[in-house]
């Protein structure tokens, strides 16, 4: 079977396919793609336009979760609790952590009213993760799994507007997920499911966006 | 296990787990709230504020695919097909047919040119489905299957609004779908999986709304 992940530099959904393929061991090439102006024989695979997409074979899997499913399906770790209630509360929770990226997304490219909007509204989702994570290291105990992989983009990119911003959106008051982001980060696969220096391609997005974000940026 | 599901009478994303559960022949209880007024303990307990919400004795499964594959967990029938790639691609339809619930949405209550802007977004969403859907009965061949559940309530909400409107939003052009729709609609399981007169609430609702598509009403 021949995987070729399509997705841009900076895409959190594809990082959460990368992050899975290297913990299970598998091949796969990866394709970027400017999403800003997407290529004409993208638009003709993609039914929504949008990535990841996730070539197999001559087949096409497309929706970030079902890429992570089928990676889960045709991995040797099943990385999902085993017991039924356990593993929908954690796909559940998969869900619910994609919601944090476009919150994300409006603090860096919005006015100030909106950084405020949307910090606030991203609170108020962190308010509730906080209460469905335990006091283990990562989600589901001392192993990483498939939820830890789908949050892991969200730590990195927010650790990055922190170290940036001198902490303008600091979670150190949620005690859980600050310990939960931490051991996270310090996961090997995780630092390495993105290119080199893509925090300085982060910061020049944040420059570039021209939002409220950037007039807080620091040297 | 004790399941609850909670849902509002109209919501199309509940209909296809009642499809599912009783498919998978498994007990359930329904409540129904008002989405535009919740009650507390709704709010309490449902980290996203929307239905369907499954509940499982004391634990919340959310979320309305994630739902889809706890029933299939749990249920006796896998309706995925076996193969990884396979199911994949099912599961990626049924992420795609959940984007028609929200053009359907802005056809109901839309002004005129609303009405038309979502519907040509519907028709090229259509276009992509027709493309994927074989000459076979169902999705995957003779048997009703999950992306078949996922896509009925759209098939059935849109049979209504053709027979309210004189065929307003006919798809009779997409010869797949025309034919897909029919045999989905046949099936009693999907046609009891509503409560009686729906679609005389459905009709109520366009009404309702006061859109462009209330003016189309035949009585």
């Amino acid at each position: 079977m021949k995987l070729e992940l399509i997705s841009f530099k900076l895409c959190p959904f594809a990082q959460r396919a990368v992050i899975l393929l290297n913990l299970q061991n598998i091949d796969f090439k990866t394709t970027y793609i400017n999403p800003m102006d997407p290529p004409n024989w993208f638009k003709k695979i993609s039914p929504t336009g949008e990535v990841p997409l996730l070539k197999v074979d001559d087949k096409i899997v497309f929706e970030s979760s079902v890429i992570g499913e089928f990676i889960n399906d045709i991995g040797a770790l099943d990385l999902y609790p085993k017991d039924a209630i356990s593993k929908a509360n954690n796909r559940s929770w998969v869900q619910f952590s994609s919601l944090l990226f476009n919150d994300l997304s409006v603090a860096v490219t919005g006015n100030e009213d909106e950084f405020n909007t949307s910090k606030a509204s991203l609170f108020a989702k962190l308010d509730k993760i906080e209460i469905a994570k335990s006091d283990n290291k990562f989600f589901n105990g001392n192993n990483f799994t498939i939820i830890d992989a789908a949050i892991a983009p969200f730590f990195m990119r927010l650790a990055w507007i922190n170290k940036f911003t001198n902490n303008t959106i600091s979670i150190i008051e949620f005690k859980h997920l600050n310990a939960w982001s931490d051991a996270i980060l310090a996961v090997k696969i995780v630092k390495t499911s993105v290119i080199k220096n893509l925090d300085d391609v982060y910061y020049s997005n944040i420059e570039a966006r021209e939002g409220y974000l950037s007039t807080l940026l620091i040297d």
